[in-house]
C-alpha cells in the first residue's frame, strides 16, 4: 500500500486526524493527503481549556501553540507538515462506494472530494440534557469557542452563581476554575452517587466530594435536573422539587461520539454508540477507518467494547492508523482508560475499572484500600496518598487502579497502566520494581503496598471500605496514643496498641472484631494475629487517615 | 514445609533480613524466626543517610522510625512481629551439615545456634581503596554511625575542604551535603570519565557533572588516586601528579558484598563476587538462603549476573523469600536496576542498561534521546527532561532508559521499568498508555516520544549524540529566529527554519548535513525531508536544550 500515490482524506482535524496526516505525510511522500474540518480554528489541546478558565494557564493561544512556540493553523500544517487542511468546510456525507466526499463550505456551495482512503476522526459533542433549552445562558464548554463568552462575562462580573451539570472530569475542573479563581458561587450537580462516577468507586469519591466541598463548591449528588428554564437575566434551574437561580448553567454530562459520516457510509456502528472498528482502526467498511473521540475501543484487561474519548488516545490512534495506512503491521489493543485531574488540593489519577463498572459488565470483583506516602515518609515533601486497588478474585487480575491525595499519584496509575493493560496480576504488581530514592518513593512503593493488601485479602485478611459504619461493630483500635487524640474513635472502642495485643490474645468475645489504624497496615497486622488466635476480624482498609479524606473522622 | 515448627535463622538485620523475618513469622506463627545482627542498632532507611547530612531530613532517628512513628527497634520486632533479634553479635561461621550457626557476642563468648533454615542477609562493605589509610580523617558513608563523626566536625567548622573519592550515587549526594547545607569546598574524583558511571552514559553524566559544577563542586573525572596520607590536621590526596589538601576524605568507590559466611556454609559465590542463588533465592546449599546487597540478581532484560545492592530490591527480595521458605510458589525474576537520586537542581533516573553496559554485555545497542517538557508545555510549572533510551536494533528490545532535568524523571523510568523488565520492544513503549492532563503530564509521554525517535531511527533518521562534535560539521538550523538567539550555533551553519524547509529542497552539495532544532523533534523531521530528496542528513538527539543541559551550548 505504501507505493504509487494515494488519496487520503481525514475528516477532523483534532489530535487523531493531524496526527494521522502528518505521519502519513512523513512516511508516504508520493501520497496526498487532506483534512477536512468544520471549525476554522482547530488543533487546540482542548484538555487544556479548563485550566485556561482557572488562570492556570495565561492565555488559550497557548492551546494552539507547539512547544516550540509555532502556531498550528492550516500554514503551518502546510508547509511543516505537508498536510492541506480545509478549514471551515463540514463533511456532510461519505460516499463508500463512489469513494467521494461531499463538503458544505462557509456559504450554501457543495463540493465533492475523491478519495482511496476515508479516515473518519469526526470527534464527539457535548451531551444534551433532555431539558436543555437553546439559550446563551445555558451552554456546553467542549471547544476553544466555548472560552471566550465564559471569560468575558466572569471579567465583567456578570458570572456570580453558577450551575455546573455533571461532575465528571470536565464538570470538577470547572467547578474548581469558577470557584477558585473567580469567586463564584458553584452549585455541582451529579445524578450519580459521587463525583467522577465512571473512574472513582463511592469512596475514593467521597474524597473528590470532600475536596470539593473544602474548596467551596456546593456539590449536590444523586439529583437529577427536572427542568432548565433560561430568563435574559437569569436561569432556573429545577432539581428535586427544589429551585436554583443562577447567572449561567452549565452543561457537563459528558460527550457523544459524532457518527452521521459514519453511518452515511454504512460504517457499523457498536454496541456504545460509537463507531466500530477492529485493532488495526478499520471500520466496516473497507477503505474506510476510524480515529479517536467517534470510535469505541477494547477496553483493557476485559476487552469489553468502550468509548473512551481522551486526547492521549486519540493521539496514539492516529499514530497507529498512519503506519496501517502506510502498509506497516501497527495495531490498537485497546486501553485501560487512565485519566488525572487536579481538584482543587487533590490530585486524582484512574484506570482500568472501577468496582462498579467491573461489576456492570459481569466481572466480580473486590477492592483494597491503602494509604501511604509518596516518597520516604521522613522526606519533607512527602504527601499522602490513598489508593483503591480494584481486582478479580479468581484469577487474581488487577482490574482497576484509583488514586488520590496530595501526593504523586498519576505516577502510580501510570505504572498500573502498564500492568493492567497486559493482564498482570495482583502478585506481579506485588513484585513491581521501581526507582526508590526518599526525594521521589517510599522503599516500598504505594502500588505495591496495595497489592500486598489484595494478597493478604485473598489470604482471608478482609479489608473493610473506609466509609463502613462504625455503628454496631466491634472496634479495635491499635494505635498509639497521639494518634488516638488525633482522629478519635467512639469511646466504645477497645484499645490495644499494636505492640500489645500479642500478649493480650484471644480477645474475649465471638462477635467480628473491625481493627482500625491510622494508614491499614497495622491493622491488617492485628486482624491477621486475632484470626490467627481462633477470633474473627477484619480491618478498616486505608485506616483513619483515609476515613479523614473522606471527612468521616474528627481531626483534632 | 509451612507445617511444623522450624527454626529460621536470618542473618543480618537490615531491609531483606527483617522483612524476610516479620513476614515470615506472619506466614507461619508456629515457627521460632531469630535474627542475628552484628550491630546494636539497625532496620534505619540506609538511604535516608545523605539526606540527613544535607539537611533535608532533621532527624537520623526518623529513618528509624515506621510512617506511624514507631522506633523499630529490638523490642518492637519482638512485640509487633514476633521475631527475635539479637543484636550485637557476630555470626562467625555457618555449618551446613550441623545445621549450626556460631557467634561471637560483644565479649569473647562463643555461641552456637542450630538451625532448620539458614538466611544470609549480610549485606555489603564498603570498598577500600589501595591506597586507604586507616585513620578517622579517611572515612566511608555506609551506616548510620558514620553520620554522626561528620556532623559533629561539619557543626565544629572543622570540615571546610572535602575530598570525595567516587561519584556514584552516594559520593554525589554527599557532594551536595557537603557543599549546599555546609558550604565546603568540595572535590569530587571519579575514576571514570563521567559521574554515576554505572547507571549513566557519558553524555547524561555530563548533564550531571554540569549540574554539580553549577553547585560549586570541583569535579575531577577520568582521575585516580595515587596515595592518602593522613595527619593529625590534614589529609593530603595525590591525584594525577597534583596533590590535594582537605580536612576530610569520604572513600565513596561502591560496595562488596559479604561473602564469608556464606564461604564458610560451602554456598558458591557468583561471577559478581557475590553469592549465587536461583529464582527462589535459594543458594547451592540445600537449606542455606540468600538475600538483599549480598546476592547477585538477573540482570533484566539480559540476563547477565548482575549485584545491585539497593535497599528497594532488598526489600522485595525478603518477602519473596518469605513466601518461599512458607511454602508458597513465589519467585524473584531478576530487576533491571531502577534508582534515582536529586543531584542539586537535577533530578536523575536510569532503569535497565547503559549503552556502556550493553556494549560490556556484548549487546550491541543504540540510543537516542529526546527533551520534552514533562507536563503539558503551557502548565506554569512544566520543566524540562532529557531521556536517553538505549535500545537493541536487532530484536527492537528496550534495553535501558536515563532521564535527567527539573521534571519529573523517577515517573518515566518507573514505567520504563515495567516496560524493560518483560522484554518489550521499542515499539510496545511507543504505545505506552498514559494519564493525560496538563498538571501531570503532556499529551504524549515524553517516554513515548523517545520510543518514536528510536523506531525513526531504525528508518534511517539517525540521531547523534548531544555532545557532538560541531568542528567540520555541516549544520543546518531548522530554528526560529528567537531560538536561534538563544542557543546561537557557529555562523558557518546553514539556517532554514522547518517551515520554510520543503521550499529550499534539494539542498546543494552532497555532503552530509546535521540538522539541529531545540529539542530534536523539529530536526528530526528536517533529517527526514532532506533525506527523501536525496540528500543525506542526521540530526542533534535532544537538540539544542539537551546540549545546554551539557554545557556545550552558549546561552544568552
Amino acid at each position: 500500500m505504501a507505493n504509487g500515490s494515494r488519496r487520503v482524506v481525514i475528516v477532523g482535524a483534532s489530535a487523531a486526524g493531524l496526527r494521522c496526516a502528518s505521519r502519513l505525510a512523513r512516511l508516504c511522500p508520493g501520497w496526498t493527503v487532506t483534512v477536512v474540518e468544520q471549525r476554522e480554528v482547530f488543533s487546540y489541546a482542548a484538555c487544556g481549556l479548563p485550566y485556561v478558565l482557572s488562570g492556570d494557564v495565561d492565555d488559550a493561544d497557548e492551546l494552539r501553540r507547539t512547544s516550540d512556540g509555532a502556531l498550528r493553523d492550516a500554514a503551518f500544517f502546510a508547509a511543516v507538515k505537508r498536510v492541506n487542511v480545509l478549514a471551515g468546510r463540514r463533511a456532510v456525507a461519505a460516499d463508500a462506494a463512489a469513494h467521494t466526499l461531499t463538503l458544505a463550505g462557509p456559504g450554501a456551495e457543495k463540493e465533492r472530494l475523491g478519495w482511496d482512503e476515508l479516515v473518519l476522526a469526526t470527534g464527539a459533542s457535548p451531551r444534551r440534557l433532555p431539558a436543555q433549552p437553546q439559550h446563551p445562558r445555558v451552554r456546553s464548554f467542549h471547544v476553544l469557542d466555548d472560552l471566550e463568552p465564559l471569560r468575558a462575562g466572569l471579567r465583567r462580573g456578570e458570572i456570580a452563581r453558577v450551575v455546573i451539570v455533571g461532575a465528571g472530569l470536565v464538570g470538577c475542573e470547572l467547578a474548581e476554575a469558577f470557584r477558585a479563581l473567580w469567586g463564584a458561587e458553584v452549585t455541582l450537580l451529579e445524578a450519580a452517587g459521587g463525583p467522577l462516577p465512571s473512574v472513582a468507586d463511592t469512596e475514593i469519591g467521597a474524597v473528590i466530594a470532600a475536596a470539593l466541598r473544602r474548596g467551596g463548591v456546593d456539590l449536590r449528588t444523586g439529583v437529577a435536573v427536572e427542568a432548565i428554564a433560561a430568563f435574559d437575566d437569569r436561569v432556573e434551574v429545577a432539581i428535586g422539587g427544589e429551585r436554583r437561580t443562577a447567572d449561567l448553567v452549565i452543561v457537563a454530562v459528558g460527550v457523544s461520539p459524532e457518527v452521521a459520516l459514519a453511518r452515511s457510509a454504512g460504517a457499523a456502528i457498536g454496541p456504545t454508540g460509537a463507531i466500530a472498528v477492529d485493532d488495526r482502526l478499520a471500520t466496516s467498511v473497507p477503505h474506510v477507518w476510524a480515529a479517536g473521540d467517534c470510535i469505541e475501543v477494547r477496553r483493557l484487561p476485559d476487552g469489553t467494547p468502550v468509548h473512551l474519548p481522551l486526547g492521549s488516545l486519540a493521539n496514539r490512534q492516529g499514530r497507529v492508523l498512519a503506519d496501517v495506512l502506510a502498509g506497516r503491521d501497527e495495531r490498537f489493543p485497546g486501553a485501560a482508560g487512565a485519566v488525572a485531574a487536579k481538584v482543587f488540593d487533590l490530585n486524582v489519577a484512574s484506570t482500568g475499572l472501577t468496582r462498579a463498572r467491573a461489576a456492570a459488565a459481569g466481572i466480580p470483583a473486590r477492592s483494597v484500600w491503602i494509604t501511604a506516602h509518596d516518597r520516604a515518609h521522613y522526606w519533607p515533601e512527602a504527601a499522602e496518598i490513598a489508593i483503591n486497588l480494584v481486582y478479580e478474585p479468581r484469577t487474581r487480575r488487577v482490574l482497576g487502579v484509583q488514586a488520590v491525595g496530595a501526593g504523586e499519584v498519576a505516577k502510580r496509575v501510570d505504572v498500573a497502566t502498564g500492568f493492567i493493560a497486559r493482564g498482570a496480576t495482583v502478585a506481579e504488581l506485588a513484585g513491581l520494581e521501581h526507582a526508590y530514592a526518599p526525594p521521589f518513593a517510599p522503599a516500598i512503593d504505594p502500588l505495591a503496598t496495595a497489592a500486598f493488601a489484595a494478597e493478604n485479602q485473598e489470604d482471608g485478611i478482609e479489608a473493610r471500605p473506609p466509609d463502613e459504619s462504625f455503628a454496631g461493630a466491634r472496634l479495635l483500635d491499635v494505635r498509639h496514643a497521639g494518634e488516638r487524640a488525633r482522629h478519635p474513635l467512639p469511646a466504645t472502642a477497645t484499645v490495644i496498641a499494636l505492640e500489645e495485643l500479642r500478649a493480650a490474645l484471644p480477645l474475649p468475645g465471638r462477635a467480628p472484631w473491625l481493627a482500625v489504624c491510622e494508614r491499614g497496615a497495622r491493622s491488617a497486622e492485628a486482624a491477621r494475629l486475632v484470626r490467627a488466635s481462633g477470633g474473627t476480624a477484619s480491618y478498616l482498609g486505608g485506616g483513619m487517615r483515609l476515613r479523614a479524606m473522606l471527612g468521616l473522622a474528627d481531626e483534632r
